[in-house]
């Protein structure tokens, strides 16, 4: 059995991850040592995937603050606050970057707080104050500098809060899966698109951990792999998650889905998403609606596996939900190599909205949810 | 104005076809001197699209007559059918190469009877027959040597019947444009999906013939062009087409056609086929079946556009229209670049069968036809 795929960590003050666009054909890793190396990973897909991106937020937040040098809580505050916006600009669709941002800046508000009425309490009894302890002016900081850095509560508060949310989001991926696995019988041939899987994640992955689990729990089944263009995850990411873990599975392009259900060839539907709506409606992958509709005119079950985190209870339906359009070069060519002629006008949008109704069940580590969907309600 | 895409000719006793697999990014043409060359540019995708794959059968077939030196009509028919067999092997779904090749067949059975009639009837008084008149042995055919050939009548036939099968498929289309062009309205936005244009046949195209005859009545309307993975035929010719005559239109990837349906940006959608079954079910290039599931869903017409020479009287319905699976390399790459992991199955089966009730309309030469299809009935 091949060692588990950490997709990205916290490691020796810094992140370190899997570069997702070398994948399959090299293993790379990428050390973030300055949080806007995070924000460009980010932005440029050596990290992709709803949770996987909330996971580098909070990570690159906490990578972030390390480096902050000022002499007061408002500045702080400041860096701070500058530091989550470009995060928060890095992608727009995936609620897990946002849920992540919102996170880290609770922790970071009351790790401030507790700092200052800390400080307060000391000032009472005749203490310096906050500012005047970090009044020796900007400085690098760091664990060598520890011991005379007056943030050093408020960073390792955001620190262990990011390695918390990666660990959590593992532990939610497994717990979702256990609960996915009775989605997919013994014998089943399962379709699913783009990567929601270890790469999507902390690990493990949300609908190839509801394929993990259902291997771990014994079942035989064969997945057929959207190509899932123009980034080609599927058959970059997942191909590859699912050869190294020797899960039998094949290739297609996005356009050969509907053929393989005409034939009888698919028994069940499996995606991830990037953000849900309160009424169920979902934001995935561009190509996810074509499938569910062509999965509903089959008949055949269409799932959506997602952390509760994923679900944005501020959005009732999906309508408003942000579509990220990116670069034309990713559909006038494939890597390097471009495939339509100069000056073609392209629309690129990266995600598309399944509207409810069109979904059998949503898999959440609370438990599978079936419709009428009513999140936060 | 830019001149008329030539596909495919004849000239100066050879074949000559744009190469469509340097196509966009270099116009490239080739020049077959060897009826061999014009089978491995059927087989490699250097001419593609039903209609000028027929016509680059019919030109290869008399290419490949020219060099025919036997001494007798046997050993002639022997070769000539040796000549047919290559080039049904070529491909399997594309009707019209074996309606081509049935043509050439006729046309050559003709040919070898008028010349055995004249040859019986010269020997009747007197004259020597066709077995002695090629009695010299073998010989380099070719005008040059027209004089001394025996076979002169057969070959000169054959290569005025590929010719005039060349120049029919281009009548073709533009009647068969001229009827459908009356289906895209003044305004509208159409999908289409792989190359059903000039380059699919002699020249002007099926579904692009309907566009460029729409455009020809003075409609304006915009194209949104599927880029149709594996082999990118609409980001790769389609678009260069279009743009080349600048008719505005879009590159997508085939993934998007269902979310620009549900955002009501598609009016029409319009292909060419490779194989019509009596009762109208349809082989096209994979993901037309997904296209027509699609349309139906969001209510927009389906529409096929295909000469009477791609309907298949010998199949009542689409169920057996063989089905051609090509090399797992145009799945795992995209050009000579690879993209999924080494080792990785693959199912790439380059059409599917779209049934008939899926289809709104079949526009033909001949007119539009429309439910219920009973095609040679």
């Amino acid at each position: 059995m091949e060692e588990e795929i950490r997709t990205l960590y916290w490691q020796d003050n810094s992140v370190v991850m899997i570069d997702q666009r070398a994948l399959p054909m090299a293993e790379v890793t990428l050390t973030c040592t300055d949080y806007r190396q995070v924000i460009t990973a980010i932005k440029d897909l050596t990290v992709r995937g709803a949770p996987a991106i909330g996971v580098a937020a909070a990570l690159g937040i906490a990578l972030g603050s390390l480096k902050i040098e000022v002499a007061t809580p408002e500045a702080f505050r400041e860096d701070f606050a500058e530091i989550c916006k470009g995060f928060a600009a890095a992608r727009p669709t995936a609620r897990n970057l946002f849920w992540s941002i919102e996170r880290m800046e609770r922790c970071f508000a009351a790790a401030l707080r507790s700092l200052e009425n800390l400080t307060s309490k000391r000032n009472r009894s005749g203490g310096s104050s906050t500012a005047e302890l970090s009044g020796m002016g900007p400085r690098r900081a760091g664990p060598e500098k520890a011991e005379s850095d007056p943030w050093r509560s408020v960073r390792e508060a955001l620190v262990a809060e990011a390695i918390r949310i990666s660990a959590e989001d593992m532990a939610i991926n497994r717990q979702l899966g256990a609960h996915g696995a009775a989605l997919v019988l013994d014998g089943a041939s399962v379709l699913t698109h783009c990567n929601a899987g270890a790469l999507a994640t902390a690990g493990y992955g949300t609908a190839l951990g509801v394929l993990r689990a259902a291997r771990e729990a014994g079942k035989q089944f064969h997945v057929y792999v959207d190509e899932t263009r123009p980034v080609l995850q599927g058959a970059r990411l997942t191909a590859w998650e699912l050869t190294r873990e020797k899960i039998p599975c094949t290739l297609i392009t996005d356009s050969m889905a509907g053929f393989l259900m005409q034939q009888n060839k698919i028994d069940l539907v499996i995606t991830g998403a990037d953000r849900i709506a309160a009424n169920g409606d979902t934001a995935n992958k561009i190509g996810t609606y074509s499938l569910a509709v062509l999965a509903r005119s089959h008949q055949i079950p269409f799932y959506v596996a997602a952390p509760c985190s994923t679900i944005d209870p501020s959005f009732p339906d999906g309508k408003a939900i942000p579509i990220e359009e990116r670069s034309p070069l990713e559909v006038t060519g494939c890597g390097d190599m471009r495939t339509a002629p100069e000056g073609i006008s392209v629309y690129n949008p990266a995600f598309d909205i399944t509207p409810h109704h069109w979904i059998t069940a949503i898999v959440t580590e609370s438990g599978i949810v079936r419709p009428p969907y009513r999140f936060f309600s």
